[in-house]
């Protein structure tokens, strides 16, 4: 039995977290805990939890988290993990970070989009991003997996296997993400995310300017094998939940078909059950991902422009966030990543 | 192991059941079926489940439904279940059957509200209504489970135990509901439920006139012990799931407390691990519930009008539907009424 | 030439003052004002302003107000007017304030609602209650207004012609209101309106507590001769404006009909422009009255319970709040009331 | 006073061209009719329209139209104006046509798009394509307009001046946009567009495919003066109203800034009063738009792609339809374009 441990657990994510671990077999929840000034109970704050968990969510404190857990799930603000990580690891803790604390492999471009020095370059050699697509047998053998962004999941696994085929011109991609409003966090209440502002609007916010920019840039790059820049939008659509990346390049061999393509897809992914690569001319819908940790990827080859275009869908808060972390705990302990997570979606 | 079908797998109520089952430890999802031209892919219509279920909805025969299954799951229109519910019967199945027919009493009063004369009355006496909070040693016994309808569930778990202590005059009670629209079922599509028409918006249909009236007042008035007649208003809103009742009704007596109130909930659903009662001056939100089988229940007592309120949140889907007759079949085959169901709904 | 002003003009209600009031022929906007630390373009604020008004918000000044203004509308915090009311009275100004200063007629009850002493009970006297259905003489004769709550317009509308007319028994009247976000104004940012915890959901709050009760009360107490007290339920919907109320009375006399109540309606609100009333087996929708200023109203005798139930929608923005403050100027002004609100709202 | 008639006075097109005539100075609305079996009240169909206007939608009559209007109004389906606007115009008439009719300039086009023969290819050259921000002086000349459609008006507007000025590679656009649902129209009802399966999604379709490319790609080609192909990808998000497009395209020249390109769309749009562009770092949204009729602008020079990204916000049944069929009509008829059109859109 995994004795798993949870910092951040009144948030989203920690909430998340929260419902798919009590569904996990081989997992007891044995800290829930915060940054409180007193403990509040679980379920007055996520109210989805009333009636199934009794718990009390306890004041954060390093020993006793240490002590209950064998791995541990941090879900905190930018630089938290940063400066604790090294504890839990040498505690001989499992680390799931689920800030971007330890995803960009350069301190220098992390010092430039987050605008401080990286507060613990030394253990970014020892962590693992963590997208079990790409890095499942890394992720085995880690102690520490960097949970990665919302955003990048969706652009990355809707990119990675054009790249790795050599297929397209990485200086053509444009990625157009629209996202739910839960990805902005329980804590960031603020005049934009009031309801009779976002309700019935769409907009776009940090233009080419989004932290998960360079997050991507480097995974795509990592698979292209040459550094990639993207031109990236996120927007705001007025759902609770999902992300639909929209991602466009030119390609450098014009006679493909989008069939050859969905198979090339599904070969990619062969070993991969939460990706789901839908026939030519069907499209994702993130209503279909909903509560589940499937990313639904639909592309499309367009003769006329020559490019590609790819869409993918996914639940922000499961594959995108908790569910992806889940995940990673599984594979980093061994065990099947289905654990836990192979439930459909909740739909309509 | 219990060989479970489903007649109408491909609706919304079909897509719980087939969601809710699929984690079901005792069950085997044997024959999913629907009265189709030709057979077709799960997936194909209920997207949630690609990359899960990989099974064909069956074009529905009752000779096979027989022959595969113990237990049958009949999510089909009105008058579809009373004219072929004798034959899984004599076959030794059990059913639960999600559609009106079997909940009245009285084939008179279905006959008034129905419009036509009921197809088997004989088979009523039969049937429990499936409330496991009121007849869970009854629906234990029988073979044949009446599941409640939505609003009835919403309305009869707020004011059962009011009636039951003769905390209330029966004559006194208004029943305001609002409900999602999923609802309307996904083969009902009309310009009512087109998104333009209903988003940012909110109406009442059938005033003092829809056909859950006659359930609410046959169920109240067995627990009064007398007839019961009410005001029952439905209202539709711009959300996918979930139903908010708002109950009022005249106390009998005018010196009890919210507190008081709130403590005699808790006492009448100590054995129901799904009904959930708020503390005084805690209010349900239908949000706290969706994708579970809670209901969640918040009380008033107002003094300046001597009148109680009594509120009541649920998924419509789940405990008002498909969650709901999981929980019957459970308690149908002596198991423990939560499995499949003691997980929390998805929240936010 | 009307010269107008606004105290309070960056809110939603400030906002809806100016698109409305920027239609009005015999209206100019000479002072746009609130308690700011510094001038702010009103664009930069309301940016559906943005290419028609390219105005200032100055910072409010009451000299530079009285100066400027024929008619002030003071669109601020509680207690605000109640302080400053006099000084723009004696200068001779018209005033109509949005806030609930002095609609309570009772100093004891302003004081037991709003957990103050009234700063001006004297004041109290000169003011109207702005319901022009109502009160359509006396606003043309005063010089204060008190623009009524948003769900009080809707109940009162809805129940006035029943108690006028004696048809009820006032001791049971039920209001249930459902209400869009926009009703918690602008500058109440907090977690219950952060959009995910709003969105896809509803539910009650303030239950038999809401400070609206005790002016529906003082109204419908006018109109009936005698006190009344009602069960007052506001909710929250998860659209940005509307309010639609359900109130339910128990008839005195048990044989009228649908179409004679709807007659003695359309008679009751024969010369009020705004107050539709509709066929009996309609119910108004929300939706149908966004950015007007109607009230649309269906009801029905349900004869099994002997109760009648009144349904009144409306924008609470327009017709609840900015719309019905610019009906009330164009009365205190001798001018047609319809003037620069006579336009439909905007559908779908 | 023109006398002005539409056909097709039901759709959401129709409604909306009622509610702007109808402030109109200079108009009378004589004609509204649609293809009926009998006529229908306006507000039984419109119900925004109930209070304000009491007419009759009559069964629509080529005769009784010719001698009634002036200026024709045509909202109805592909081919329907094609094939009768030869006798309007023949009749003196002034013909705006809100279909697609007459919008591609090459018969050709039209057929490869819309799958059969241009009902009336000669018809085609006295068209104007009714963008008054381009064709503003061919319009005021005209007796027939193409109206524009929905996503083309948000393409084209966003794109036009960095063609004009030849700062972009016309082969590296990328069109990406997100539309509310009234976009499908009233008659659409389908799967698709019902309540629960739209709700708190998005999804892409028409992926490449869509029938506005030709008429994007025309109009990007005339003013860059070379055949255009671009990427265009709509998309459905769960809003009434809006179009939000973001539009990517490769700089030529690498050293413009932000500021720059923001001055030089204001010079372009210097004399167009419904185009707002918006600040260097400010970035549209539809909901500012919301009922009006201006279309927002913001763009972004991304110096680490080169490439520029350029937003556009409108209300598809404003600008995007009815709203600028009604500044053609005032262009064709010699009137102040803004006439009925300078009010704010709703907000919030």
């Amino acid at each position: 039995m995994i004795r798993a441990g949870i910092i951040g657990a009144l948030g989203y994510g920690g909430g998340e977290l929260v419902r798919l671990l009590s569904g996990h077999p081989g997992v007891e929840l044995t800290y829930l805990s915060s940054e409180l000034e007193k403990p509040l109970r679980m379920s007055d704050v996520l109210p989805n939890l009333r009636g199934f968990l009794d718990a009390e969510c306890e004041v954060y404190d390093t020993k006793t988290a240490i002590e209950r857990c064998d791995a541990i799930f941090v879900a905190q603000h930018a630089g938290w993990a940063a400066k604790r990580a090294r504890e839990f690891l040498d505690a001989g803790l499992r680390v799931v970070d689920l800030s971007a604390d330890f995803r960009l492999r350069s301190p220098q471009e992390y010092e430039k989009w987050y605008g401080e020095a990286h507060p613990s370059p030394e253990l970014i050699k020892e962590a693992v991003y963590g997208l079990p697509e790409l890095y499942r047998d890394q992720i085995k053998q880690t102690k520490l997996v960097a949970n990665p962004g919302c955003y990048p999941t969706g652009a990355i696994l809707a990119m990675a296997p054009l790249l790795k085929e050599r297929l397209i011109d990485p200086d053509t991609i444009v990625v157009d993400s629209k996202s739910g409003v839960s990805g902005a966090g329980r804590m960031g209440i603020k005049l934009d995310f009031h309801f009779p502002e976002l309700n019935e609007g769409v907009k776009a916010y940090a233009v080419g300017a989004h932290r998960h920019t360079p997050e991507i840039e480097q995974e795509l790059g990592r698979i292209a094998g040459r550094p990639v820049t993207i031109s990236f939008t996120p927007h705001l659509i007025p759902v609770t939940r999902g992300i639909l990346t929209t991602a466009y390049a030119g390609l450098i061999s014009g006679d493909r078909t989008t069939e050859e393509l969905v198979r090339m897809y599904r070969e990619f992914y062969r070993t991969s059950p939460f990706v789901v690569v839908l026939d030519a001319d069907e499209y994702p819908a993130t209503k279909a991902t909903f509560g589940g940790n499937y990313c639904h990827i639909g592309l499309k080859v367009d003769a006329r422009t020559n490019r590609v275009v790819v869409l993918s869908a996914l639940d922000n808060l499961v594959k995108g966030m908790a569910g992806q972390a889940v995940q990673n705990m599984n594979l980093m302990f061994g065990l099947d990543e289905r654990i836990a997570l192979n439930r459909p979606g909740v739909f309509p």
